[in-house]
């Protein structure tokens, strides 16, 4: 009798720790599948949440940072991204990217407009089919977008005339090599005209030219205005191939240290002439900004975050990503490869 | 002997049984503390990250909003969120309230700024103590805030004109009540001419009338309007008072349904006329999306993550945040205890 006592109460102690160990097993698990799946109040979506990124010719360097801005949110919220890119510098191509794209139902599209006007129809269509989409760095305005995210280029000029300013102590003669047909450039220079007008009374602009986006035409444009203008003390390139360009003009009639350039962009063959102090200044869009809240974006469009409150357009309208100059001093951390 | 076997057995697997119960509790615990920390990669703050929203005026109506978005963003990053203000339009009394945020070492301060340059030296304060600050609604543009949310008053005059058109299928005269003193209010004023007369040849800005952002004062100037424009078919009214001041001077002189309106922001007098069909509509201005965008950016400069590819400025320069129309259709949804 006493063995069968100890061996019933065993048998009880045995079937409670079963049971506990049950709970804790069902507690286990289920705490698991809470955290796998999205919460409403949780920055966090599923790795089969595929967003994808269009641009125009796939091949630039121009386009790494903004898709690694991309990737970079991507991690942040556990979602999965691709790029896909026209490889030419041609509006149907990426029109058929698009369609491409749009016909695999992602979860939503980052679009770089190659055309402000062609890619309206294949973008309503995205949006007509419930797929989030914005567009940055070249917008379509009269589409339908959810949101753009870019740079101010009238606020680049101001940037542009004020650390020309600075360069000269407030006082100089100054031109500009442009690309008068691009509206991006036209409000590059706008800004810039209409600051160093209201800003620097001793500062005076004395010739814009027209350099094509073409590096030897804006080199000829200003051999011809060091000659006219002997006094020049500062060129404003509002893009980068005439950048490079004056940049050769002034190596050439050896006026490196006399005329100052300010230039655009941050491909190499700028970066190099920053480096080596042919180029004073030159202005770094936020490309990766520009992915990163791209995406972030789009990941509130899929998830219904961003209409919580509002009524109506569920976005900001409009993100200036703003503009980052560029000096020997921190030229180094602007190479692709750093 | 044989009752000593079995009772040895039995201990044997109790013994495994708690091991393995042990080993679960262990995981189970383990599991939930990597769940409370911050990994790098995720949008996932912690309690004790104390976030704070400073305004002016701080009984007003208007700053809800913007509230629910900073405390709707505080839930979905997992962080803590204070609010803050001014409770007269005394700048005095914003720079105290800002000091005494700022001594408090937080970890990310949201101001509307009371006035543009006043608040410039605490502002600069808090960033060289190393919080993190930006500007929402009202900005401080000469201060070192890292970014401004605020709605494009020129872009919303663009809007209002549009809509104003849209009302009058293009056609016919308009009057403005405006507070030609204060910065927003002119660019308001701005965007809506610029857009009448360029995009619609056959509607006519006919008078143009400082209300002093005064009920009265905006009803006396419409009633002399109508009676020296007996055809007017519109006014836009860049603010609040003024608009309901044009809605009783429509009202008492029986003209609700001939004369449009088009007026700005939601409070409850606004909102009222336009569920009654005075006020055709309404420029609902993104105060939500400013609380949002602002914790998310304050959040992301508090984790260093938007420093990743880029040098200098982290942080987009400015955030148009943009304007819903409010009419009779989708009023319901923006009074406040929706």
């Amino acid at each position: 009798m006493k063995g069968v006592t100890i061996l019933r109460k065993l048998l009880f102690v045995y079937l409670i720790l079963i049971g506990v160990f049950v709970v804790y097993v069902y507690q286990y698990q289920s705490e698991n599948t809470s955290n796998n799946q999205w919460s409403e109040h949780e920055l966090r979506g599923t790795i089969d949440e595929n967003y994808v990124m269009v641009t125009f010719q796939s091949g630039i360097d121009y386009w790494k940072r903004a898709l690694k801005g991309f990737e970079d949110a991507a991690e942040a919220l556990n979602v999965s991204v691709e790029y896909r890119g026209a490889t030419q510098y041609d509006v149907n191509e990426q029109i058929t990217v698009l369609e491409q794209v749009i016909a695999k139902k992602p979860a939503g599209i980052a679009v770089s407009a190659m055309d402000p006007d062609a890619l309206n129809d294949v973008i309503n269509k995205a949006v007509e089919a419930g797929i989030p989409i914005v567009a940055f760095d070249s917008n379509a305005p009269e589409s339908k977008v959810f949101s753009f995210l870019g740079t101010d280029n009238y606020y680049a000029g101001v940037t542009a005339a004020h650390k020309m300013a600075e360069l000269l102590n407030g006082a100089g003669e100054i031109g500009i090599v442009t690309h008068p047909k691009q509206l991006n450039h036209k409000e590059r220079t706008k800004g810039f005209r209409e600051t160093i007008a209201k800003e620097y009374p001793k500062m005076n602009i004395v010739s814009i030219q027209d350099g094509r986006g073409d590096q030897m035409t804006s080199k000829e444009v200003v051999d011809e205005m060091i000659g006219k203008f002997p006094n020049l003390k500062g060129v404003f390139a509002s893009e980068a191939n005439g950048g490079v360009g004056v940049g050769q003009s002034i190596l050439e009639q050896q006026k490196k240290g006399e005329i100052h350039i300010i230039s655009f962009d941050t491909d190499k063959g700028t970066l190099d002439m920053v480096d080596e102090g042919v180029i004073s200044a030159t202005l770094a869009q936020g490309t990766w900004k520009m992915g990163y809240w791209s995406l972030q974006y789009l990941f509130h469009l899929q998830h219904g975050l961003a209409e919580n409150m509002e009524v109506g357009r569920s976005l900001p309208r409009y993100v200036d990503t703003g503009i980052t100059i560029v000096t020997q001093e921190n030229v180094e951390a602007f190479y692709p490869n750093e």
